[in-house]
């Protein structure tokens, strides 16, 4: 079968233009079709000739589809996310497009990955990601909220470290508030919690508080959660954000 | 207190340059001295007038020690890690050692995010970390195997997608028996699995197969391993390695 057009799935990373990758770039500049989420797509600089198809949020499958037929009439597509796309974004709504197409052998689909949101996250707060950890969307759009009670009474279970994506939106304000309810039973108050906003960008917000101090009010849809483990803890900072550390070395676990 | 010196955390990414970000080049460009595992330091370009330090394998915290001694004497020092600093390596030594020298003060510490091996393997697999995700390492240099063992099983319980850091080496060459020994017990033998070693470099090489038929005896230190969860799904590709697909729909989990 021959090759027609091409797919590249590209990860902008959290936002400033320093987190994308040389990778990212290029293929932005080589696409003759960008398609994505209207603000990632304004993240990309504009090139004459070049076509920009931007779309609402919430429309994964469309969006993959129209890079399919874009793709298939020769050309040469690049899909935007934010963040990395193998990471909760736009890969897996490419290759469930491309599968439900049949087209998986007709067309090059390339992923390239991006900074995503957990690890701008980390990097503003020391080194909570420095042992084992789980990444849960808390999104219940395309999963039952019981599937996300189990995998966070697991996580507490395992002792790990926890960050959550799309932790909040509008149509799920309350949900944040679950999840907190649910871990504070499970792990202890002194827990640290991180939240961790729009890092990267000129809104930046970072808070460290613990678990039994965390106010999930202020977490919104740019938020990036993280919680610790039982032997993750806070290293003050004169002047700063204190730092969340979860050691290389283990005792065991005490959960 | 005044600022002497600088530490730069540096996240070179997984190997090839066009995955290295821009800030951790200019971070490489910038720094008066290099701090690092030895194959790592090859990755930065030559400067004159930069001193390279470089070190063995498994002396993070020495290593950390050095970079806040050359600190203190006003260096600017990057301390460089392959992927992310963040996810198990170099960010937590960094914290460690500072706090452990009372110097979380006076010394100013910047964490410079990569793209981690995990997201690399993704980005050849398709779509394997697109629904909630782990990250375990199977070195039990700093944590006992009993915790291994109870992350693995929470894991499952879980449904979670589990990637394998440190799967393998040549002090511990049978701890990845021991970690399928294990989910073979507790997971379905159609689950996906990948085998993706050195995703970058000249040496790539990627399997893809099902827990059932899983060789973990082609893992080395090199190799990520990704495991699907109970919904994550192979796509054959016509001459490709097939696609792991881990929806973002899910029904609920069967595990």
């Amino acid at each position: 079968m021959r090759k027609t057009g091409e797919i590249l799935v590209v990860g902008l990373g959290p936002g400033p233009d320093v987190w994308r990758t040389p990778e990212a770039s290029a293929a932005i500049e080589r696409a003759t079709d960008l398609v994505g989420y209207e603000p990632y797509l304004a993240r990309c600089p504009e090139r004459p000739g070049q076509t920009r198809h931007g779309s609402d949020n919430r429309v994964e499958l469309e969006r993959a589809r129209l890079a399919i037929d874009l793709a298939r009439a020769g050309r040469i597509v690049a899909v935007v996310s934010g963040g990395d796309p193998g990471v909760f974004a736009m890969a897996a709504a490419v290759v469930e497009a491309v599968e439900a197409d049949g087209a998986a052998g007709d067309l090059e689909v390339t992923v390239l990955p991006g900074i995503s949101a957990m690890q701008a996250a980390a990097a503003r707060l020391g080194a909570p990601l420095g042992h084992d950890f789980c990444a849960i969307s808390l999104s219940d759009n395309l999963k039952p909220w019981a599937l996300v009670e189990k995998r966070l009474r697991a996580a507490a279970e395992g002792d790990f470290v926890i960050a959550f994506y799309n932790p909040a939106s509008k149509a799920r304000p309350t949900r944040i508030f679950d999840a907190f309810e649910l871990l504070c039973g499970l792990k202890a108050g002194a827990t640290p919690v991180a939240f961790a906003r729009a890092v990267g960008r000129p809104d930046e917000r970072i808070v460290v508080t613990t678990l039994a101090d965390a106010d999930p009010s202020i977490v919104d849809m740019a938020t990036m959660v993280i919680i610790g483990s039982s032997e993750s803890r806070l290293i003050d900072r004169p002047g700063g954000t204190p730092w969340i550390l979860s050691p290389r070395q283990s005792r065991g676990g005490a959960a």
